[in-house]
Parts: C-alpha cells; sequence; structure tokens
C-alpha cells in the first residue's frame, strides 16, 4: 500500500491537493469548498515566501497574540482586517448598487446603538469643545424624489480625533452622538463640531507588525452615517472632509470620491471660525424580498 | 486630488496592489515583501470566495477563538498549520536534503526537553502497560559507515495513543521517554511497548470546524526521534508502523515511504505477544557554516 503523502521535493504541486482531499473525502456543502481554497491558497502563499522553520513559528505567535489581544472593547482581528483592505473589500463585493447611489463603507469600531433620539437642529456636542459645524443632509431616491421620514443615525470623533467611547473619561457619555428624523422634505440639520483625523491606535500585534515597516495607520476626518428608510437599502457610510490631506490615504480604504464633502469655512467679523457642510444620501429601493 | 482609493465595483483588480502601495510606501526588507505576497493572496482570496458581511463576521470570529483557545499547554493555531498541511509543508520546503538522507518531519506537540538519559537496553515503559516493543536503531552517513556517538532522543505514545504529559494523571512522569548514546557501531536499542495511533484532540475551535465537515483527524501509530551528531544535521523524525490502516490517512500529513517500519510480530510458545523494530537512520553530513 502506497501512502498519499506529501513527497518530499518541495516542488511537489499537490500538497494543497493532498490536504483537500484527505479533508473533504465525505464533505458536503459550502464549507468544503470554502475550505479547499483556503488550502489551496494558503499553500501556494507558503510555496512562494518559503518560510523557515523559524518564520512560520513567528507567524504563528503572531496570529495567536492577535486574538488573544481581543476583548469585548479591542477586536485586533477586525483591526487586522481593516488594516489589511480586506473589509473594505468585502464591503465592496456586497454592495453592488445601482450608479448614482451613495456608496457604503465598513461600520468601524465606535458605533453605539443606543445614541440619544434628538430634534431637528439639535447640537451633538454636549461639551462645546471643538469649531462649530453646522450639517445639512438631503435624502433623496434615485430619481431625486426626497424620502421623507428616513432615519438618519450619525456619530464622529472630536476635533482631537477621539470617539466618546474611546476614552470614556475625556468626554461626556454619547457626545457626538445622535439620531434623527427626516422632514417631509427628506431633510435633516443639526449642529456638532468639526472632527479631526487620527492615527489608528497601534499598541496592539497589528500596529507593532506594521511600526516593523514604519507604517503608521492614519485616517482623514469624517462624519459615520447609518441612513434608513421603509423600501430603501440601508446606507451605512462615512462622509469624509474633502480637503483633508489624508483624504488619499484613509488606512481603512473607506474614503471614496463620491463621499468626499465640501466643508465650507466661514469667518465671523469677530474672527470666530464656523463651518458648514452640505451632503446629499441617494438611497436604492430595496429589492423585493422572498417570502 | 483625485484619492487612490478602492474602487466600488467589486471587480477591479487593484485592491490589493492599492493596500500594497498604501502599506509600503516608505518600507525596506523582506518583511514589507512578505505583507505585500499576503496582501495579494487574501485579496484574491476573498474575491474568489465573496463571503458575505455575516459569513466574513464568522471567519473573524473563528480566528479570534484559534488564538484564545491557545496557551501554554495547547497551540490551537500550530494544530490548524499542522492539520491543514502547512507545518508538513514549511518542513518539506526546509529539508532539500540528499537523496537517501532520512525524512525530518515535524517535532509534533508532545515532545519534552527533560527526557532521562539512559543506558543501552534500558526500558521506556515505567508502567509495563502494554505489547513489549524491542526497538533496534542504526545510525549511518550516505555511505554506510555508523556514526557513532549520534545521540538518540525518542517519546512515543502508549498502547491507548496517549502520551504521558498528554493527561498527566494516567501515566507516570516521562513514561516512554529517553535519550541514548549510540555504540561504537553507531547502533542503539531498548525496549518500549508498542504505541497505538490515536484521533488528534477535537474539543477546540479547530476540532469544531473540522467535525462540520465530518472530518475526524486521525495518526497512525508513531515513534518520535530525534538524532544528532557532531557534524550531521539533526535529524527531527517519526518512524511509523507501515502496517497500521491509518498510514495513507495521516492527519499531520508526515507519513512517508521511506519512514514507515517493519514492525514484526512474535507470539512465544506461552501465546505472549512480543514485537520488534529495526530500523537505519541516514545522516547527512552538516553544510560548512559561515564564520
Amino acid at each position: 500500500m502506497q501512502p498519499r503523502i506529501a513527497h518530499a521535493s518541495g516542488q511537489s504541486p499537490s500538497s494543497a491537493e493532498i490536504v483537500i482531499g484527505r479533508l473533504l473525502k465525505d464533505a458536503k456543502g459550502p464549507l468544503p469548498d470554502l475550505l479547499a481554497r483556503v488550502v489551496t491558497s494558503l499553500h501556494a502563499l507558503v510555496r512562494e515566501t518559503r518560510p523557515t522553520r523559524a518564520e512560520w513559528c513567528d507567524v504563528i505567535a503572531f496570529l495567536t497574540d492577535v486574538g488573544q489581544a481581543s476583548d469585548e472593547l479591542r477586536q485586533e482581528w477586525v483591526l487586522l482586517s481593516d488594516l489589511l483592505g480586506v473589509t473594505a473589500l468585502v464591503e465592496e463585493i456586497n454592495s453592488q448598487h445601482s450608479r448614482g447611489v451613495t456608496p457604503n463603507t465598513a461600520r468601524g469600531a465606535f458605533y453605539r446603538a443606543d445614541a440619544p433620539w434628538l430634534p431637528l437642529g439639535a447640537n451633538l456636542s454636549l461639551d462645546g469643545v471643538g469649531e462649530p459645524l453646522s450639517v445639512r443632509v438631503r435624502i433623496h431616491d434615485l430619481d431625486g424624489r426626497p424620502v421623507s421620514g428616513a432615519t438618519v443615525a450619525t456619530w464622529q470623533a472630536n476635533g482631537q480625533g477621539f470617539y466618546e467611547n474611546q476614552f470614556p473619561d475625556l468626554q461626556p457619555d454619547r457626545n457626538l452622538r445622535g439620531i434623527f428624523s427626516a422632514d417631509q422634505a427628506g431633510q435633516v440639520h443639526y449642529l456638532t463640531v468639526k472632527p479631526a483625523g487620527y492615527a489608528v491606535p497601534n499598541d496592539g500585534p497589528v500596529g507593532q507588525l506594521l511600526g516593523r515597516i514604519g507604517y503608521v495607520p492614519r485616517r482623514p476626518a469624517h462624519l459615520h452615517f447609518i441612513v434608513a428608510a421603509d423600501g430603501f437599502e440601508t446606507i451605512t457610510t462615512q462622509i469624509f472632509d474633502g480637503a483633508d490631506p489624508l483624504l488619499a490615504e484613509d488606512a481603512l480604504f473607506n474614503a471614496k470620491p463620491d463621499l468626499a464633502g465640501d466643508f465650507r469655512k466661514e469667518v465671523a467679523q469677530d474672527g470666530r471660525v464656523r463651518w458648514s457642510l452640505d451632503f446629499t444620501f441617494v438611497m436604492a429601493r430595496a429589492a423585493a424580498r422572498r417570502q
């Protein structure tokens, strides 16, 4: 009996096939197909990069550390997926909308479901720190008709680039978060402060790895939105400061041309700075659901 | 300014290139090249498998669990690497020996550096449980000359397929382990018990994943060896029971034809069973080291 085994040449083209044949001998369903593709890709990558035994141990240690650095407050694997552009790619693959619809991006790590419902015109800033920003958003369908009654949830970093739940001691609870209902004209307006861009936290294994190649992941300033309405596909996205010099190098690969906003600066006679932003979200009608 | 960003088509061939360009803008050394290949491979795999957002969350959760299941006693990432044949592939890549030299395999999870030094002829079995096995190994160079004074470390599972450090309550400490010095003829002999094959532990996230496709990873019976001698490449390997029906489906992909041993059965007049194994290790001279 000749065992079906991996040969010692190191050049055999079939190590992945051998593994797949072994694992999937009696398997059914989509998971086996996924595993087969993972094994094929992984073996090809190992043959291509030819790690030494010690280097492979380093890889195992890194993968272990990424899991062990994750807890309820920090998801280091999500961070790695974000910084390698995989989260954005998965989002792309699952957002095959018509041209003209506002693109989706990842929801990001700092979302909270328990943001306060606020009346139109409210101020999201609970500490009054930062340069004032007046935001007006319009929600349209693809034909330009207003989507009245749409729900608009928004959250953002402050003028130092920090979310309130990132360092809870530094800002009031639920600062710079709110949920609004659009008026009959499909519009929402509110006051807030101008957000700043920021460096992505780099004190975990992922940050340490990227630090070794001199990469400091940074994000341009942005506002997060989730726009939902009956009969429409929900939009989860970010509106970026189109003038932020980091716009071209968003570490999370979410900044798209269609999501660049025009933050207009106004200087009053007393020298005080005030900003305004107008942005239109374009929603797609939801596809008919199967019963 | 046109941002360098991932386009929303989902078909763009350049998402990996965009990520690589961003990450490696100022990078030097071999790590950037490795990262670039990982990103390329990962993006290709994601495009090919097209996970939904929920499926990608499942992947993230699995990767996190594998790290969190690892501790000083259990290395679940090593197990995954083993069961997907990657450990064996890394071993192959790093074992480009001359034809005729005994192949290396992975050292495995149950090695202990503190095994006892024993005199030739000693019995490794401290509890006397199992069918007696007499082992004689010869250590040669590629020209058939004995390698006198070689060091032979060996360890193995018992007749139920368990290592002493796997369930420490079930066997005496350091049972079925020993280190010997070969005699002038390059030979080592000792007594032990015949090992059994076993199912790989499947109570962690990796076992659960493979359980979902109906795969139960098993290993044929084997003895572990590390054979070392001055001036020779160390051999870390396993000698398999050539008659074990699991030989063709070793879950760790270590069983190679050159490592199949002939376990000979002898039945004494009183009906008692006794086994013997002769095996020859062929060592390669160490390549000259750089100063």
